[in-house]
């Protein structure tokens, strides 16, 4: 099969293995795949990662053997394989097991393929009413939607979200749901126009942000964003870092004990949930598509998907 | 009045002036005051603080024009004095009030001297039964509460404090009131004994720590606590901050989003709550007492509680 193969460097593999699905695992044919910042990370050295990239994806399973009625139906899935009996499992945190393997981010190929494999239980089928285009934002989505799953957003809340980048995006689409009075911060006004046209307030970073936000969600993807973070949350807000990057942070933890600000790490999130708003047509992810490539021209589209300002590059088999 | 005064450099002053209580504020007299590590690290820089050091106490109220009744009356106070109408202060967070002074701590003559002045509305009468060298450890305990005030932490979790000084110790008498499965973890058996008398389990700094910690406390005062304390807690689980100390730390910012830890600032806490622990004997903060000093020989007892190892050095007028 083809495929995007990473081993220190990006390749396209015209002539890859085909992946056999084992015991409890479906076969599944990508129709899309996303390339996420998480992607770019790896490539930086994020994680050591070595195989098929690739954890956005809608797809088709092809084979279920332990679920015969999964075949031909379309489905998106979670990407933390986990092997459910050990403590971390048992106690419903399963996307933090310590014995997981990750869609293509940790020891398990990815969906930038013509085939891969995963777990069953993973699998959500797609509703009819929502298009490829759609369903392959559920993975992100999920990742905005867990913001909210931990922390308390009221709608009397002051939020603040930083970055305008694809994940940023949809992070405010989120959480301007809630009711909540919110301010998207961002670089670029053509991807801020995309939350205006959803009533979202915007600013441009570089202008003056009042500070004191109940809560403030940096999604810049950088240490810079960090920092801007941390002087716009009030004493005793909650600073969310949806952010995955290589390397290291300077910080004075001790404003952070002053002020006792809670910072909450937050990654992947629940699937019904980003099914639900995506079924609901609550969020609008077609205008963050930039462009969609070939998998053939992967390398290409992985250049495209680092440039500065391009939002989300879908690749199609 | 004799003071000590803290200007670049710690004098002691036989003759500072006497403070005049302003409306609203009673004028106390030091019966003991406490050198607690925030004393310390201001005499490295930080807050930048000028004038009479000193924020623990167990004073005597010598003149309250406002509050005639509690003249002659033992007393212990809060250390923020807050404006009560801004935004903060109605919201229910008046110790991060932006317009507050705080006693020996910022803008506000502290409690190493033989009188001090503090709003009336910061003031609370020690019961009898409590000793003026218990009650001085209120402000401390008080802070130790904080934790449980702002993490709810349940009888089967488990919970690592780090670093056996003052606060450290009073933080694990606190949260092993909880029932939690607790660990405390120092540097000094000796210091650790304390601890240990109660039935709290105790380990060197240095020995191995088993990691996944539902709760991890970091009350070590430095950098490397920090790194150590990050390590120990599990995914999803709760790191408190509990330490200020003057300059930055370095911090990988991504394992905290792919772990989703929650780190939590922790500063000053319920008086009322310390009180009624220390009046129901519930604490042992006796064996914490180092030594006791006159406040003419307060340069020497600073030297004696910035020594390594050192507890509670109380002053007394």
């Amino acid at each position: 099969m083809r495929a995007l193969y990473f081993d220190e460097e990006l390749s396209y593999r015209p002539d890859a293995p085909d992946p056999a699905p084992p015991p409890g695992e479906a076969l599944i044919r990508t129709r899309l795949a996303g390339i996420c910042n998480t992607d770019l990370e790896i490539m930086r050295g994020y994680l050591g990662f070595t195989g098929v990239l690739g954890h956005e994806f809608v797809g088709e399973v092809v084979r279920a053997d332990d679920a015969p009625d999964l075949v031909g139906r379309r489905v998106v899935g979670e990407i933390n394989a986990y092997c459910g009996v050990c403590p971390t499992c048992r106690r419903g945190d399963p996307t933090h097991c310590p014995n997981r393997t990750t869609l293509g981010i940790d020891r398990r190929d990815g969906t930038m393929a013509d085939y891969f494999t995963l777990p069953l239980h993973l699998l959500y089928p797609v509703p009819p009413s929502i298009p490829d285009e759609w369903a392959v934002f559920t993975e992100p989505v999920a990742a905005a939607c867990e913001i909210i799953e931990q922390v308390a957003i009221r709608p009397t809340d002051r939020v603040i979200v930083l970055g305008d980048g694809k994940l940023g995006l949809l992070v405010a689409q989120v959480l301007g749901l809630t009711g909540c009075d919110l301010l998207a911060v961002g670089r670029h006004l053509d991807k801020l126009a995309i939350l205006e046209r959803r009533g979202i307030r915007i600013q441009l970073a570089g202008d003056e942000i009042p500070p004191g936000a109940d809560v403030v969600v940096e999604a810049t993807g950088n240490a810079e964003g960090f920092a801007a973070a941390r002087s716009l949350v009030r004493p005793r807000g909650t600073l969310v870092l949806k952010s995955t990057f290589h390397g290291d942070v300077s910080l004075d933890l001790s404003m952070v004990v002053v002020d006792e600000v809670t910072i909450v790490g937050s990654r992947c999130g629940p699937f019904p949930a980003a099914l639900r708003l995506l079924e609901g047509r609550l969020l609008d992810v077609e205008p963050l598509i930039q462009e969609t490539c070939s998998l053939e021209d992967g390398l290409v589209a992985f250049g495209r998907a680092a440039a500065s300002g391009v939002l989300k590059v879908l690749l199609t088999t």
